[in-house]
This record gives C-alpha cells, structure tokens and sequence, in this order.
C-alpha cells in the first residue's frame, strides 16, 4: 500500500512537533479504548487513524476545515428521500466501488461486480424469457441472451435475474416522479440456465450534479457521466448474490472516465446494432426500426455461507 | 507514524485481490489528476488515498457502509443555524485539535492554543482592567490576572484579550435563546502587559449530545462532558493570534477525559478557593461569598508573515 505511506508535508515537520501531534493521535485511540463492541473499537480506532493521518499529511488549513465543514453540511441539507448526496459522495470518491471490491473478492471466473445505484425497485414485474423490459421506456431494442452457470461451467436453472436501465433520455421510471413501472423487470433463467430479454441499448447519462458533490466535480474538471449501462442482479440458492452491469463497448465515457468508477474489462460488451428489417431471434417485428444485440454469459461464485 | 501504516485486516489478503482494490484507488486518484487548482488536487488525492486504506483496511461491510451513509445523513439533517453537528464530529474524532496542533506548532514558550468552540461572539462589551465579565452569569467569582509577553519576554502593550465561558448551570449566554450577553467580554492589557478581570470559576458541562454524535459516544462508552474552562483568544500587531482554554485543576472531567481533547498540561490552573470574608485584591465587596483567584500569564508566538 505505498499510496498510503508517503507523507510529503508531513515529512519537513520538526520532531517536537509531530510528537505533539502523535499524541494528541494517541489520545483519541484510546478515547475509544472502551467500546464494548470490539468491531466498532476497531472501525473508530482506524477511522480515527487515517483522518488524523489526512489532516498531518496535507497540513489542513483552519479555513480548509471550514470549507469542509461547510461541504458536508450542504451534502446534508440537499439530501432528503429521494435525493441521496452522501451516496453521491461516496460513488464519485471511489469509496462505494472499493467497498464493493471488498466485499465480493475476485473468485476466479467469477462474473465481476460493480455499483447497485440508487435506482432498483422490489417488486419489478415478471417477464417470461424473451418478454420486453421497456414497458414503454424509449430506445433502441436491444435483444439480451446469455447463460447462468456456476464456477464449474455447471448451468443454474431457475436463477432468478432482475434488471433495469435508463430510457434514452438518461432517466429511470422513479425519477419522472409518476407512477411509471418501465424499464426494468425480473425473469428467470430455464433449465440450461440460458436467459434471453428484450432491453434498450444503453446511453450515458449525467448524476445529479446541481448540488454540492457536482461543484467538487466542477471545480476539478470531473465529469459527472455515467458510462451507459444496464443493472444486473442475480440470485439463486446456495450462490453469492451477483449486483452488476453491463457497459456499452465503444461508448466514450469509458474512456472519458465514468464518474462512479463502475466500469470494469469484463464487463464490457459488444451491442452489435442490426439494420433495419433484420430478422429479429424471436420473430419480434421491429419494422423499420434498427436494434442490437448483445451476449452476457453470467457466472455465480459459490455462497460464503 | 507507526499507527497509519498497520493494516491488520488487509494483510490476509490475497495478492490478485490487493491488486484490484489498489487498481480501483490508482483509478481514482488519476480522475483528479486534471484539476486546476494544485492544492485542491492535493487535498482530494489524499483525502482519497486515506479513505481507500481505511476501507481496505477494515474490510468494510456493505451492511457497515450503510450505516455510515445513514449516520452522516442524520448529522446532516440535525445540522442547522444554531446546531453545528459536523464541528461536534469533528471536535469528539479529535480532528478538530489535530487541525488547530498542525497551525500552532509548537514555538518555545509560546501559550499553547486549544479549540475555538462555537459559542464566541464578537462585539462582546469592553471592561476595564479588574472589569467583571458575568453581566449577571451566576456561578463563583474567580480574580483571574497575568501579564502578556512576548516570547523574547518582553510585554505586550494594549494586546486585546477576549474572554468568554459558560455559567454554572454549564450554559453560554447564546444558548438560552434570548438576548442576553452574560459571561463574556473583552479587556486590554496595561503599559506593563498586565491584565486582570472578575471571571466565574469554570464548571464542566456535556457538549450537546442529543443528536448522532452524542449516540455515538454512548456506543463507545465515552463521555460527552467537556473539562471546565475559560476562553481566551487574544491577538497583538505582529503576533501571532491565540485561541486557547484554561482549565481548573483538580476538575475531575480531566482525568475523565474532555469530550473534544482541548487539555493541555501546560494550560491547567489552580483556581484557589478563598474562605468568605477574604479581602478581594481590587476591594470589591463579594460579602459573605467564596471566591477563587487564578494566574494567567500569555506569551504570544511572532507572527508568521
């Protein structure tokens, strides 16, 4: 961990003083000395570690800790029930992705997992395999097939896979502020494990970014887009949940950065756009219509439990 | 810096998935590579290297992510004109001393300096010197007296010093929500440096801890009273301004532990205890009152710039 080792304001600080600051340090440790729930002594002790740690390294300014002090208030004020600022933070600084990485070890072939995001719903409707998720949602059809297998190639029947996405327009059901169920759906895979849908070939969209964690993006030249995707989560009995989504390949953002840190190799995908008039794999007339389609074979990691 | 680079947790894992979470930090740390302002890249870079290894090193659970998103919503949400919870947090996680110890170092026998806290006011009324400050606050007349030096030291002519502290009952003047302006004022040292005034002996008293924070130091056993104290902040041309506390000896609340880890050995005081009838040093008749005296003496750090 060499990022968290170099100390390059703290390095020039005289003896005296950093023996000061090191046992103001000591002091708060052992403040929580007595925690009686051993797991919570070690999240306080370690949480107090790296901020001191922070404040020693870049020698914060008392007007730095005002502005922070000031940040977070903002990210508390604009947030509410249906606007969540500190998640926001948490995404764009990397720390959702890094807690997801840590929760779900690399596991050999193991389908990769990526952000959950504020926008799944329970009780999304049930589509029969091939059955259509937009629901009404605009956008190009886009024909999505795969299989669900285990770790050993085995397949998963009956694995139960729930998606959503964006419309075109970059917005989910929940955020036209009606009563709209479109866009996402749940079906399960069959005996083979194999699973196909109808979706929306994904498009990039922005995060909120009116508020506070939109100015932080601003004032360092981030951009606040997501790379266009489409969610996944995966469960079947006796299998570690799989919360996941497919990247458009060849969309820019990727490049670009998305500003969620989502986007991982494997799970990017080839939407292969089909001309118009195209025979579509379940007969569907799309008339004149263009549509793509892609492949998304899914693999379980075996349940810890 | 031994207590930042220990990483009990992190050390089990294997290499492949060290690489992943260092490959996710290396990700984020480069997003910020384009902002224009240096410091501001600085800050953000290290603000995420030092949230990543604590995440890392913690092995942060999704269910524990949660919780922090859902304290730091509530902190936000307590937080308003009059309340500041984030400064609570800031103050009890010892950040906010560890800020103040890195932009007071430590310079010979210089006065040390200690928090602000929230409750100065400006515009506080002018005493004359051996003026009283409590305006009506109740609580035990203390005689408290010093001179302002230099750290050469040579006195400090006309240095103003401001003074403010809560009342018995471990109340400030701003807190009872009327207009009063009890217990605080501001006085200028003589040709000499001398300076004296009739404060209150102070009474330890909880920080407010109603809110998140306050539920926090009760899972952690720890307590929310503050050691007693009396604030000073006082500033000369071309000397450094000091923002400090004295704090009463023999007060049990220091052995206990202050709350936001403002005492320093070198700024507790005997306030000794006078038996009724004792003659006052400026004659003022407190009848058949206890009283205490205490000294003060400042020296002021030149002026950095």
């Amino acid at each position: 961990m060499t990022e968290t080792t170099t100390a390059p304001a703290g390095a020039a600080v005289p003896a005296e003083q950093r023996a000061a600051e090191e046992a103001l340090t000591a002091k708060v440790l052992a403040s929580f000395a007595g925690t009686p729930d051993p797991r919570l002594k070690q999240l306080m002790q370690a949480l107090t570690r790296h901020l001191h740690a922070f404040v020693r390294e870049v020698r914060l300014t008392e007007a730095e800790w005002e502005k922070a002090i000031e940040f977070l208030t903002a990210v508390g004020h604009i947030t509410d029930d249906r606007r969540q600022e500190f998640i926001l933070l948490s995404d764009v600084l990397g720390a959702s992705m890094q807690t997801i990485a840590v929760n779900n070890p690399v596991d050999g072939d193991a389908t990769e997992a990526t952000v959950f995001g504020p926008f799944f719903l329970e009780d999304a409707p049930e589509i029969p395999l091939g059955g259509d998720i937009a629901g009404g949602a605009t956008g190009q059809p886009a024909w999505v097939e795969g299989t669900v297998t285990d770790t050993q190639g085995d397949p998963i029947p009956g694995a139960r896979i729930e998606v959503w996405e964006a419309d075109e327009d970059g917005f989910y059901d929940v955020q036209y502020g009606d009563d709209r169920i479109t866009g996402r759906a749940h079906l399960y895979a069959d005996q083979n494990g194999n699973y196909a849908f109808w979706g929306l070939t994904p498009t990039p969209y922005p995060i909120p970014h009116d508020g506070p964690v939109g100015a932080m993006l601003a004032a360092t030249n981030r951009s606040p887009v997501r790379a266009a995707h489409l969610h996944f989560m995966v469960t079947a009995e006796n299998h570690r949940t799989l919360v996941t989504h497919i990247f458009v390949e060849d969309d820019p953002q990727i490049e670009i950065g998305d500003s969620v840190f989502g986007v991982k190799d494997s799970l990017i995908k080839t939407f292969a756009t089909q001309p118009p008039g195209t025979p579509t794999p379940d007969g569907r007339d799309l008339g004149e219509q263009e549509w793509a389609r892609t492949r998304f074979d899914i693999v379980l990691a075996p349940s810890p439990f």
